[in-house]
């Protein structure tokens, strides 16, 4: 067993800093990444934690031009769609967000779950299956948080259609299923601010009314 | 707009080996926390992503001990439930797995997920739905990140039946739905490697066995 680190106070306080400044980033800039640095943030990706070491996270890179635009026009469409769920203020608020990144940034990573793994087998899955897929949540989370503190963005895409995604994806393994599409790059600008606070589209709210005592 | 902060290489490196010794922990100390620590790391929760600013996620601190008395027994239940699925040295390693700290962790807090909230008005989650799970996950994972870098272990427990703790803990809103059972509290021992591994359970996967391209 190795020694373990010594998280002191500074490297709390930066590490909250890095929990504030993470943001869903849509304003990419088209500036390249790093050779090697999509794989670096793989790896440590991979150092979520997994239900029964399950590992259940499958990551697509998606670089052919074609299916990035089929993915976009995917996006588009259902964009389309969600809009008319809105009347009046909130259709005009909705119609000016910028929701995603598709256009402009220059790595796409499609991240799935493979749900019938045998990796781990099946424990911890027995009453809550679902915790597969959490734990593919948790890797994106920590992928996310490690770009952010190297200065890159990233934008986690839900507009789409789940089904539409894997096969213009051409995912043939029946039991992947699709947990995020993911737009990744510099972004133009940093905020601690999340930007449906900034547009006026839903505000943060207080601890309390989300706690409760038993 | 405030000026983002220089996440320097320094941090980052420390960001990494936080990943790395960030453990499922199953064996506290009984110490109590410091007071106000678990408010602290709720707030910090709160930082996570969620898909619309729904901000989902609902916490219950388990203070009662009745309560958890119950929530162990379905735990026992489950357990030995699972053990069943395996056989010879499989079962034989299963049994002497030691998968949760519900006995002495000092604070239990039961994760759900508000499935119907207005808050965020249903943006990004039309084509999934499942989004709004996630984001509770990743204030999860969030939380996990910020009570290792302070030295506090936390364990995820999924062995459970959802409904049944629901109703251990008396949870009469219909829209929540369980998402974790987090057991919190100081770890017996710190670890770079997760316990699965050190047991012979599962091993990690090399990440080119993850990875593809399209």
């Amino acid at each position: 067993m190795m020694t373990p680190p010594d998280f002191d106070q500074k490297f709390c306080d930066q590490l909250e800093e890095l929990f504030k400044w993470r943001r869903d980033v849509r304003r990419f800039k088209t500036d390249a990444l790093p050779k090697g640095i999509l794989n670096t943030l793989l790896e440590t990706a991979t150092l979520a934690p997994s239900v029964g070491n399950s590992q259940p996270w499958r990551f697509v890179k998606v670089l052919d031009q074609a299916r990035r635009k089929a993915v976009r026009d995917n996006f588009e469409a259902c964009n389309q769609d969600a809009l008319k769920d809105y009347d009046g203020e909130k259709a005009e608020t909705y119609a000016s967000l910028k929701l995603s990144g598709l256009d402009r940034a220059p790595a796409h990573i499609a991240v799935f779950c493979d749900t019938k793994t045998k990796v781990g087998l099946g424990l911890g899955q027995k009453t809550m299956p679902e915790t597969l897929k959490y734990s593919v949540v948790s890797s994106i989370q920590t992928l996310w948080l490690s770009a952010r503190a190297k200065g890159i963005g990233l934008g986690w895409v839900s507009i789409i259609e789940p089904d539409t995604i894997k096969k213009i994806l051409d995912i043939d393994q029946e039991n992947w299923d699709l947990v995020a599409y993911l737009c990744i790059g510099y972004p133009e600008e940093e905020h601690d601010v999340p930007e449906l606070v900034r547009n006026g589209w839903q505000d943060r709210l207080p601890l309390q009314e989300m706690v409760i005592e038993r």
